[in-house]
């Protein structure tokens, strides 16, 4: 999965991931004012997303679907959720749950069947969320992991394990120095790089990479090193405050290795002074042309070229 | 919410919570050959999950429904999941939505959202999952946990943070030491104590549980006293191997402090040598009935009673 992955970035010369963080507060006043019940708003969000995906599905390689938005509207949501999921994959695109999920081995598999594997009801396989990778928390250690690596090998598909967060309390345990002289979010990280050994690709990444925060580039740049053979998913850049040049941090020489994540900046440009518009998708097309641009510069700058 | 949960489980004498981690494969061969369709899926949990809490409810404080289970049934599980807790609600139980949400603050609001607080929609506040407690992953830090802690305090409910979790491999990164002498999830149960420091009710605990696994009783004995404010949500007992004398090493001296879980070994009770009956239901409340006195008696052995 990481391979095709990266042939995408390589192909439309593009680490640029939409993140669909589709809020019901982020639709145009129009598609909100017609909604009066859950039902409504699930599917309303599905318009919306299934028009950006229309037009952004040839300029970038994934999206991202963060799944707490769509929790937060209960089944008809997880239905819009399913349904942004299912139609993206439809377009080519690679789609990342990003579920942060987690727990002990037997429920963690449970995990894995909803978002990678499936479950066989009647004789036949049926994968609910079907994506290509979800985003995971590796706190209670590596039986609450492979259940998804076994999947990850059995269907080619992948996970990021979260490493250093892009939020401003990510210090508060992620940084604890340990007694060994590293960081807490370090012994993460070598321990994902050991979990991913077994898929490492063709060009060099595995199908376990790792959460490392835009707004950390110096982190970045250690864990890069450190992490030689985990692709990174880079949260952070625009309404978090990460720039171009701290999310390219955790690139490597040849300008691959990250894929970095834009929700909010995208799919609200059309209201943001620079890209308003009436059609949102018209301002979200322009806001990605702009970041593909953004990274491309930052990219060059650092010496970092494919 | 902590308060009512206290004083139900010394009304019932019985600390003890009713994991409906409810997998399909649980139920009986008669209500799995009927299923055709996940959405069948979902409705025989349901009702397998009804006829429990009908049996149970006079009996056990509080139930915890592990979401894995029915995000693996897609929309159809949810809708179950959505379904049994409302149930469990309606009867009185006290509802852990156990979902081991984590995010950055934005993302977490949303998850709050989902399982306490609701969103508002044409006016109207709708909360799809609405529980009384659910459980959270601190690796992001107070940033993602904040919101909901804002939400125990509007509308009095509460959460509880992994803090050391029943799994083998726990230790691999909660018992990392760390500089300052004290393990991670020492660090972790620090700033638990703290976050609910605003929050503490009558009987002396606070809003903001802890898990503490049953399969480390020494861990949880040093807890207790590390922390005196926080009541425990405590796993790991029966099919994952804990006994009653570790699963009662987190009670304080009152025989309080802490509520029992158990799953697969009430739920399907049926199924065992020792519970074996045709009727699921009245194994399941036999299970229930054993595992009050086996708790009981344990805490008499400690010497911990109210």
């Amino acid at each position: 999965m990481t391979d095709k992955l990266i042939k995408d970035i390589i192909r439309l010369n593009n680490p640029t991931v939409v993140g669909l963080d589709t809020s019901f507060s982020y639709l145009p006043e129009k598609m909100q004012s017609a909604c009066k019940t859950l039902v409504d708003v699930g599917k309303a969000i599905s318009e919306f997303n299934f028009t950006l995906i229309d037009r952004l599905y040839k300029l970038i390689p994934a999206v991202k679907v963060q799944v707490a938005y769509y929790e937060s509207y209960g089944v008809s949501g997880m239905q819009a959720f399913a349904d942004t999921v299912s139609y993206a994959k439809s377009k080519g695109l690679t789609v990342i749950a990003d579920v942060k999920r987690n727990d002990i081995g037997s429920t963690a598999s449970c995990y894995s069947n909803a978002y990678l594997s499936g479950v066989t009801i009647n004789g036949k396989r049926v994968c609910p969320f079907e994506s290509d990778y979800v985003t995971v928390n590796g706190y209670l250690g590596i039986d609450g992991i492979q259940p998804f690596l076994d999947d990850c090998k059995a269907y080619d598909k992948g996970i990021f394990v979260l490493v250093k967060t892009s939020n401003p309390s990510s210090n508060q345990l992620q940084d604890k120095v340990l007694t060994s002289g590293e960081t807490l979010y370090e012994a993460v990280a070598d321990l994902v790089e050991q979990w991913g050994a077994e898929t490492i690709g063709e060009y060099g990444y595995s199908s376990v990479g790792a959460v490392v925060g835009a707004t950390h580039p110096a982190q970045a740049t250690i864990l890069r090193k450190r992490m030689p053979h985990t692709l990174f998913l880079i949260p952070g850049y625009g309404a978090q405050g990460g720039g171009a040049d701290g999310a390219v941090a955790g690139f490597d020489e040849r300008g691959l290795g990250g894929i970095v994540n834009n929700s909010r900046g995208i799919i609200c440009a059309y209201k943001s002074d620079k890209y308003r518009d009436d059609n949102f998708a018209v301002a979200s097309e322009r806001a990605v042309i702009d970041m593909q641009q953004d990274l491309s510069s930052a990219l060059i700058r650092a010496g970092k070229t494919f």
